[in-house]
């Protein structure tokens, strides 16, 4: 079978690979979609930043070359002899993060964890074996692409929590690229009241007012705190650092209400200088988010399952895998006007 | 009357001074016992910090040269015409924090305070007027040398406070000067079941145990984060940065359970290199504290009265005003074994 297989920095190909063998506690997946994650492009330009390549991984026991994608939804083609509650025909989305899973789900990841798909073999492909705990069958409302959503989107769910954000609150979100739009999409869902976007592409933040921002600010055009500040004189109550450098880490804290929480959803590729004493004197907490807790990955189906999570419009692309370099991870690094892009594998809706 | 003014950096004067003429609203105070707090000290050794030289403070309406002194207990004097709460003869601690009021006391301190014996004319002297708000009764059980250390301590259990400390937690203190030590006295007042005190310092490191900390540890001998793991394999619920430089900064975090808190106590003087990817790993909040609330000051006084709080401890000297700057802050800048030291002024008990 095709799969879009790591070998090195800008050196993704398109190859055969054996499907493996099924083990008794795996079930097999036919690939439906699989979405081009932010990870995805940093490995592609800048990896292997997850990917193992000195020894395997302790939770996969893999190691590159893997064959990536880790946003992914499909059928379930066959199953393994000790699996009890997935058949043949349901229509699944795979968590793909594993952990050692020896602490409670909301501290468990802190341990450590992989990715299907970044540390061991995942969905850019046509057949994945995945453990039974990994699959949360999709409801009737939602399609097969609409599953290849669901991972990205419960990033932003965590997100969400992990600011504390209460019905009604102000918001504002640094950084419109896919995360921060899907950081809208549920925000909106959470019933934040002012949902504030920043970023320096007119492009990006055009995206952001379509997926629900209630206001848009060009960080290149106007000061982006007192932007926020005569809309919110006393700053919002929950803001999130979606852009990870160091401006936009200095603004989310400065345009947060005392007593107001910043959440640092990014991942920053370098370290900042900084004075601890912003927040001193601003009264702001700062808390962090890293992927999602099985909980709140269930709590994205089941909401996007009644509608009340719609990340659809973040959809900028639907693409074959032959062209996953070109379409994909070189339109993701030049073209703005790019969010999520899905890859058609077995192409069922 | 005699008064320690601040007149620049390394130039505190003892000088004569007129008492002012006591106003409707306030309380004259004969000042009996006046700490010297570390924000004294660094408007010694590098200020102005906080004291006004350019323009009158916007709070007090003062300028330098100032009389210091913002940790002082005494006796009511006189009274003004519209003074209702206290009468001359009560046994008096002053909270020396003024705030604009418009908010909530919660998060009144964050637009912008002044403090009394730095941003306007304090303790370091016979008399000083002060706002009948401002004044706290002490309880028959305490000393008026009780009362010089309720500022002091409020500070450490605002940090606690902000900590969110449960009873039963465990903590870390970063830094064993004297905001430190009266968090140890602070966190074991509120029930911390391990108190593991940091320090590069032997002699401060004694005091900490002399003051309550359970475990002590000196960071140049050991590494800090592995002896803390040692007692504490998955962090402690609460670590608390009372030395205000990059590397404590760092352990701290490092130092503290996935879901725990990180305060900032100290101010730091400058900014840090640092890498906000260290939160995202860890799972750890921060926040931090400054000053107080009314509510932490009055509480201080009320645990200090029921003896919860036993800050007495960390009295290392007492001196004459005339002495302040040789065995005040010259001592406090060359003597790591002096921690607090009280200035007598009328000397009552």
């Amino acid at each position: 079978m095709k799969a879009a297989v790591w070998h090195d920095q800008k050196d993704i190909r398109i190859e055969e690979v054996e499907p493996k063998v099924l083990k008794n506690n795996q079930v097999k997946i036919r690939v439906a979609w699989a979405g081009i994650c932010g990870s995805d492009l940093h490995e592609y330009q800048e990896g292997p930043v997850f990917i193992p390549i000195d020894k395997k991984d302790p939770l996969t026991g893999e190691i590159a070359p893997i064959t990536m994608g880790h946003e992914f939804s499909g059928v379930v083609e066959e199953v393994g002899s000790e699996i009890t509650k997935v058949k043949p025909g349901d229509r699944v989305v795979v968590n793909p993060t594993l952990t050692y899973g020896n602490k409670p789900e909301d501290i468990d990841a802190y341990d450590g964890f992989s990715f299907i798909g970044l540390h061991g073999d995942g969905g850019f492909t046509s057949y994945v074996n995945v453990p039974e705990e990994s699959l949360y069958i999709l409801p009737e409302t939602l399609t097969l692409q609409d599953g290849a959503l669901v991972e990205p989107t419960a990033v932003a769910v965590q997100a969400v929590k992990e600011g504390s954000l209460q019905f009604g609150d102000t918001v504002a979100i640094f950084g419109a690229g896919p995360i921060g739009l899907l950081t809208i999409v549920a925000a909106k869902a959470a019933g934040a009241s002012k949902i504030i976007v920043l970023d320096l592409s007119q492009t990006r933040l055009d995206k952001a007012k379509e997926v629900g921002a209630t206001h848009i600010i060009n960080s290149g055009e106007q000061d982006p705190v007192q932007a926020i500040k005569e809309l919110v004189p006393n700053g919002v109550d929950v803001s999130f650092e979606v852009a990870g450098v160091s401006p936009t880490f200095k603004q989310s804290i400065e345009a947060t209400k005392a007593r107001g929480t910043m959440v640092i959803v990014s991942i920053f590729a370098r370290p900042i200088e900084w004075n601890p004493l912003q927040l001193t004197n601003k009264g702001v907490k700062i808390t962090s988010s890293i992927a999602y807790t099985p909980t709140s990955f269930k709590q994205t189906v089941d909401l996007m399952g009644t509608g009340q999570l719609k990340p659809q419009s973040i959809v900028t692309s639907q693409i074959e895998l032959d062209n996953i370099v070109s379409e994909g991870f070189e339109a993701l690094t030049t073209d703005k006007s790019q969010a999520k892009i899905l890859v058609k594998l077995s192409g069922e809706m």
